[in-house]
């Protein structure tokens, strides 16, 4: 769908939103279905070819309304008012065009904390009921979670609001967590009385795009009966092409797993997809049941709480995005999108590879390129300074180790090759600027 | 803005999007502002009479779009790409107007959780430098905190997670947290060598719209130095009107309190607004920084990082919901709203007073009825049943004391007095066959 398509449909939703809400009190305001009604009338997969708006939008009257609940009918009088006008609805269009993320993004954090609080929970009444006289408070004070020394610092919050400690496994050469320095790290710890829990393995780092070797930490994870969450924020997207399967091999090991439709698959923020091997591990952590949100199917089984799921109670119906972006782009679509990301920013190390000046820090698997000028910290922090105060393009830095390193991520959607050549020129130009400026610099001081 | 200027409208907003995704390219990606640039541009008030939407979408270009990181500029290589795409955008038009809370709501449960969470650090700290000695384990092991036993189920939940003692306070026969058994639970847990630490005051309960006592609870709080929050999320809205100002008395003893704009204010799902008392005690107990994070006003003290705030780092740009709706409505419109709606549900008291088969169970404030039927809690589970089968409307119940209770709240922007009338005579009608087929029955049985 391009911007012309998207004005004629998007005035045709305008009109459809408001026949919806003109004609909400003509509306049964209870559905009839029964729980699981829709998973027959939607196919198994995404569709490979995109589909046409006309069919995605007949199916909203065919299959969805008849599932909803529809809050904003004048003979809703259950629970509370949820807000409803139209200058929100309005300025809703426009948050999803700017897009912005207000500092600075990742719902792949409360994934992270939720997978770390079920598994707390978890250990917690495991170890109570083989000995029951011990408290929760002296067994969480022995608890450790791990990550690799890349892991988000996100991962580190979690451990902080679990009340956990958390500890940085040193990754190898390729900034990758190995199976050695996790057993290491695992041994030392219980030998001190310790109880490892939960570790974190990431797939797409979020400093180099680094993978850890979910093949070597699986198993470990696996034989110490500790929870393994893997946190795939932008990466996961990717798994959606075959080429990039491979980097998942392990991940049946895990107990959680997240990824963030939101960054790379065109879902709009915000947008994170999590799954639980054993779903009772996570409603078990949080699961309370008041009258008022009680209803008659809780305990068939039929259907899915998520409110267990999570720490807020409320959730927007955020796979409608999901739903309308498989069906338009096409599981094809969707897959062409990343290659040609991926394309891209091998054609950025392709560039910087070219330039003795410059070398690359770490491997390109993905959408990022992690590049740095030969020389010291100050010099790059000085380039970085130069690109950003310039606002023609924005990056981003990293530390890898102790250098310090500028990143360059593949991200918008209308992210051409042009767009690219012009950020290395502009890049390459500011280098030679920079440089010369430090060699007349160097000869000042010489004279004087 | 009615249903007719919406089309009008939304048909410009499409436009204004498709032209600026179109043009992104030719805006500087990363913005020229300082922080703080807004604050003047801004007036310190809502406004009191509506505005026009020209004004509005005018200072979107003037005053916001120059503060704006164009994430979705082709010249953006920063963090990671954040997903964009026209099908998203139309669904999320659909997700605005649908407006479902898939179950059940309230963001407030994540203000409740922060707000323990950080009072759970202060605390800790606190005892920590008075005795370096004691492990955080063994003092949140003793940490107990408190709330109504009207209060909300997320409280528990906040509890559970945080991993310390909630303990509920019997409330009063207004069904409100008063003085005297507040200072009790504490004096007994004290006793016993507890630690008091955090009380939740609810003001207008998710069961029966009663309000805690701010003004004897408070008081009690700042004396025993516990953390008062203040969750208002359903009643917190009716503020904007100075006769039910007198329901915040006290509130200047809160650390913290948050209230729901998504419930009553007009503004969609999901938005909730939270205050605190001094900011550092939130960011105290979540803030780390790393390098990819950084950014050159970090520590200047003019700039709020609101992911020092929350659970998740990311945020949607909500508040540009609450500006086109408090410019479009105008204080007074947003008062007349809710003025409108507590009239509304005074009607539907006075109904139910009319009809000696029921009785009101709980004072009415605002917008909120709780009634039943005089006779057995069955005899009302059948009655609701019988509403909920028929699906005319949508009620839910909940429990006072042991009673259970019918809860008519006005909830839709569209309600008027036509629809509470109708779904009186409708709640009658079938109040009047349930007790017919029951006396039926009792006749049949003694027949027998």
């Amino acid at each position: 769908m391009n911007a012309r398509e998207f004005r004629r449909r998007g005035k045709e939703m305008v009109d459809y939103v408001a026949d919806y809400l003109e004609g909400i009190e003509g509306r049964q305001v209870y559905p009839d279905v029964e729980p699981g009604y829709l998973r027959p009338l939607l196919p198994t997969a995404a569709p490979q070819e995109p589909e046409t708006f006309e069919d995605i939008i007949k199916d909203v009257e065919k299959i969805i309304m008849p599932g909803v609940t529809h809050w904003h009918s004048p003979y809703f009088f259950a629970y509370f008012p949820t807000a409803s006008s139209y200058p929100a609805l309005l300025a809703d269009m426009l948050c999803g065009a700017i897009g912005c993320i207000g500092f600075s993004w990742g719902s792949a954090s409360e994934a992270t904390l939720v997978a770390l609080l079920a598994a707390r929970t978890k250990v917690t009444r495991c170890l109570q009921a083989a000995s029951p006289g011990l408290t929760q408070a002296a067994i969480v004070e022995k608890l450790v979670a791990y990550a690799s020394d890349q892991a988000h610092s996100s991962v580190e919050r979690a451990g902080l609001i679990g009340g956990v400690k958390l500890k940085a496994i040193p990754s190898d050469g390729k900034f990758a967590m190995r199976a050695s320095a996790l057993q290491e790290a695992l041994e030392r710890d219980k030998a001190e009385g310790l109880i490892p829990f939960f570790v974190v393995a990431t797939l797409g780092t979020t400093s180099c795009c680094s993978f850890d070797n979910l093949l070597e930490v699986g198993p470990i994870c696996h034989e110490e009966d500790v929870w393994l969450h893997v946190d795939a924020a932008y990466a996961g997207s990717a798994f959606i092409c075959p080429e990039f399967r491979h980097l998942l091999n392990g991940v049946e090991y895990a107990d959680s797993f997240n990824f963030n439709p939101h960054k790379w698959l065109l879902v709009n923020f915000d947008c994170s997809a999590m799954w639980v091997k054993k779903r009772t591990d996570l409603t078990g952590a949080f699961k309370l049941d008041p009258v008022y949100l009680k209803h008659s199917h809780q305990d068939s089984g039929l259907i899915t709480d998520y409110r267990h799921w999570q720490l807020p109670l409320g959730r927007r119906f955020r796979s409608l995005k999901m739903w309308f972006v498989f069906r338009m782009y096409g599981v094809k679509g969707l897959q062409a999108y990343i290659r040609k990301h991926v394309q891209l920013s091998h054609e950025f190390e392709a560039l910087v590879h070219q330039d003795p000046r410059f070398e690359i820090c770490a491997e390109v698997t993905l959408g990022l390129v992690c590049f740095r000028l030969k020389g010291s910290n100050k010099l790059n922090e000085a380039l970085l300074e130069r690109i950003n105060s310039a606002k023609k393009i924005h990056l981003v830095p990293c530390h890898l180790r102790d250098q310090f390193v500028l990143r360059f991520a593949i991200c918008s959607r209308t992210v051409e090759s042009a767009h690219v050549q012009l950020a290395w020129e502009h890049i390459r130009g500011l280098a030679t600027d920079l440089l010369g400026a430090q060699k007349e610099e160097k000869a000042d001081r010489k004279l004087k």
